[in-house]
């Protein structure tokens, strides 16, 4: 298996029983997800995705990717929520975080409409001067204000510097089949569209067009993602606690949040995996966060974050476990030298792979986190590579969804997102929302 | 007041008797702290730091700043936790989190020995070659596994490159004024070196030669850094809650917590705050996460992570309060032109500056996340300057220590910092460590 659950740091805190406790509830929630029969059962089409996508479509995101890496220099991905973070935790994690500083023959990457900052945006457009560029814009609707504002912006830019006819060549939008504005503007203008599967929500879309086109435009393997994501279905379809580790981690995760837990903090050691850490707190925190109820989720990148919140893992209040994903063999090791003089003491690690001192911190950080009274869940990673990506994400899709009918929550949707939209469209003076603006502002007065 | 506390959305949280309650303890820790009585008062350097600081060595940081940005393309700055992150969160703040990628005239600046992977610290060489290196190493000690680790390899990458004699000039190092092995290296090497002074701990030494020399080399006005600093050092020496915005912060925060919250999440609108919010994460967490008490320190930034936690701390476990940072001006604006076509409906947006978009984004949130149950403190900020900044920088340090001592707290320890330091030491065989080492690796079998 690409992907382990080690259980043994987690002995201390949760009794044999407790698992035999919780194995009817996995087993109920097993039957909600595959007979279709639970809350938010119109977006499971994420459960089969990695077998049943469309090979046709799959065909032309290749296609396409190749053509940005022939023609731009610069692909700038449009998009807010699900329909950015997927893609940029796999290009840092499969490529690098130091992606566009390090040289290569791919485009430079960015990702834009995540935000309504307009310095973040004036900063992009002042990157792209004087290259060539392509735009990728992945939005169901073409409306939510985010993206929509920055594709505005883009598609003048396009517009003005390749013409009408140029632009449409450099403009790949991700949208729904038929319906909403960016579809009709792109059958209207002729962009290349790709499309977001209805039954597939945002934060369960990256291994649908939405990631997959911007990660096979950073030049990583999408056959090798979607095997392994296609063998993780498959590993993880026996609704056994004993024999299937995704659930076991779901059932892990709510035995100690059913204890008082509060917060599930996802740690690695390697920095390239840090943005699925927020991947993951975007994945956990929308489809649980609701009801008053979940496990808030958090993320840290050690060794760095052990001089930061370490201090509060191992000491502060105790509130929170740990699921430490454990990367066994980094992209690239390092041979640390021996020093002669020695000045710094460090001769002690030298003659070994720099790999080797990154366990020992590890495997030392959770004997002493374990000690201080933290649960530690510790998933073990063969590799970093395509495959193993498409199979880890997989098992956080499905143990999330698993977790979330555990906790006696609709997994799928995100009804608290609306309240501040609402709210914002009242103070901005959007046509529909007049009633609200009055008693907002005396709010704010 | 470059600062200010707005508290009105706290209002339906905290009655104002229990201000009254907690001010002659706010009085205390005021005294406790001025009168260095108090738990840590070895470390109460950065009190009057911004108006005691060293004037010859400041000098000296610019002028080695400005010799970097004329003989460096890339400068490494290495270093872990509070020799970290304060400057790589003012270069992402005052230049931009797109700092190496934008075009100018001062340096790149990367970090580095931050962690012990080994993938990065080959992305890092990477991208130095080819290029001109300068190196500021920074630690007290300089036996520091990580920071050590890396600076044994670009010390000699300097020396093979640059010859011992063209080494010197390029290598900076901060670290103890008189003892310690990177002290004894750089007196005999020939290493100009800067002082971390020893009564300010890691974590607030931001405003010492660890933060300023990187800041300096990014093109920052250090001079304007100190005197927002100063200016905040006057602006908070007062124990009365109604005229001291920074001690009602530390009251308000402690309110809440004994009230049952247990996390803070400070909040920004502007991506380039965000590493500000790293930092603020090691300053709080550090300095209060101890004992089995404190509030967890976590931070998102807006509207990115409207998509993301922004559910769960809308609708989620009722278990936080955030902290908005509200900048009022942006660094630069971008003005929404109209669309005559109109395609995405966003035209109730346009003929106005993006700003006023983002305003309503925050404004609309705070009064959706109040009406959730989540109480929200405010920050308005004027704008994003080195002025602003290191009256930020005070803000904080100074609310840090007095809600460490309200919650009867060591602010300026890290007990537990040393724990998987020391099963790592073991594990790696360091000398002086080997009784620990079966005990542990039998615990791992």
């Amino acid at each position: 298996m690409a992907v382990s659950l080690v259980t043994k740091y987690v002995k201390d805190f949760v009794a044999p029983h407790e698992l035999e406790g919780i194995a009817p509830q996995v087993k109920a929630a097993h039957d909600t997800l595959h007979t279709k029969s639970g809350l938010g059962n119109d977006f499971l089409g994420w459960v089969d995705l990695p077998n049943s996508y469309d090979k046709e479509e799959f065909s032309r995101i290749k296609t396409a990717a190749k053509w940005i890496q022939q023609n731009a220099d610069v692909l700038i991905v449009i998009g807010i929520g699900g329909s950015y973070l997927g893609a940029r935790a796999a290009i840092e994690l499969l490529r690098s975080p130091f992606y566009n500083n390090l040289k290569k023959d791919t485009p430079d990457i960015y990702f834009c409409g995540n935000n309504i900052s307009p310095t973040y945006l004036n900063e992009i457009l002042s990157i792209c001067q004087g290259k060539d560029v392509a735009v990728n814009i992945i939005s169901k609707s073409g409306t939510t204000t985010e993206p929509a504002l920055a594709f505005r912006v883009f598609r003048e830019l396009l517009e003005e510097r390749y013409g009408k006819e140029g632009a449409k060549e450099r403009i790949f939008a991700t949208t729904d089949k038929a319906r909403g504005t960016l579809k009709e503007l792109s059958d209207r203008e002729g962009y290349q569209t790709f499309v977001i599967p209805d039954d597939v929500g945002g934060r369960f879309s990256v291994l649908t067009a939405v990631g997959l086109l911007p990660i096979a435009v950073s030049g990583a393997d999408i056959d090798k993602i979607m095997a392994g994501a296609s063998d993780a279905t498959r590993a993880y379809n026996d609704c056994d606690l004993s024999r299937n580790d995704c659930y076991l981690y779901a059932a892990l995760r709510n035995i100690l949040f059913r204890k008082g837990k509060k917060m599930e903090i996802l740690v690695t050691y390697d920095p390239s995996f840090t943005l699925m850490g927020e991947w993951f707190k975007q994945l956990f925190g929308e489809s649980e966060g609701k009801d008053n109820k979940g496990l808030y989720p958090s993320s840290v990148t050690f060794s760095t974050d052990l001089h930061s919140l370490g201090q509060f893992i191992q000491e502060g209040s105790r509130i929170m476990f740990e699921t430490v994903v454990n990367i066994k063999r980094p992209k690239q090791d390092f041979f640390i030298k021996n020093d002669e003089q020695n000045f710094d003491g460090l001769n002690f690690l030298s003659n070994q792979n720099m790999s080797v001192v990154n366990e020992k911190a590890m495997k030392g950080t959770v004997l002493a986190h374990t000690e201080g009274g933290v649960p530690n869940l510790m998933l073990d990673v063969d590799e970093i590579d395509e495959y193993t990506f498409g199979w880890l994400v997989y098992f956080f899709e499905k143990a999330c969804a698993i977790s979330a009918y555990l906790l006696g929550v609709n997994p799928f949707n995100q009804p608290g997102v609306e309240s501040y939209k609402k709210n914002m469209f009242a103070l901005l003076g959007k046509p529909g929302y007049e009633d609200m603006k009055a008693a907002l502002e005396e709010k704010l007065r």
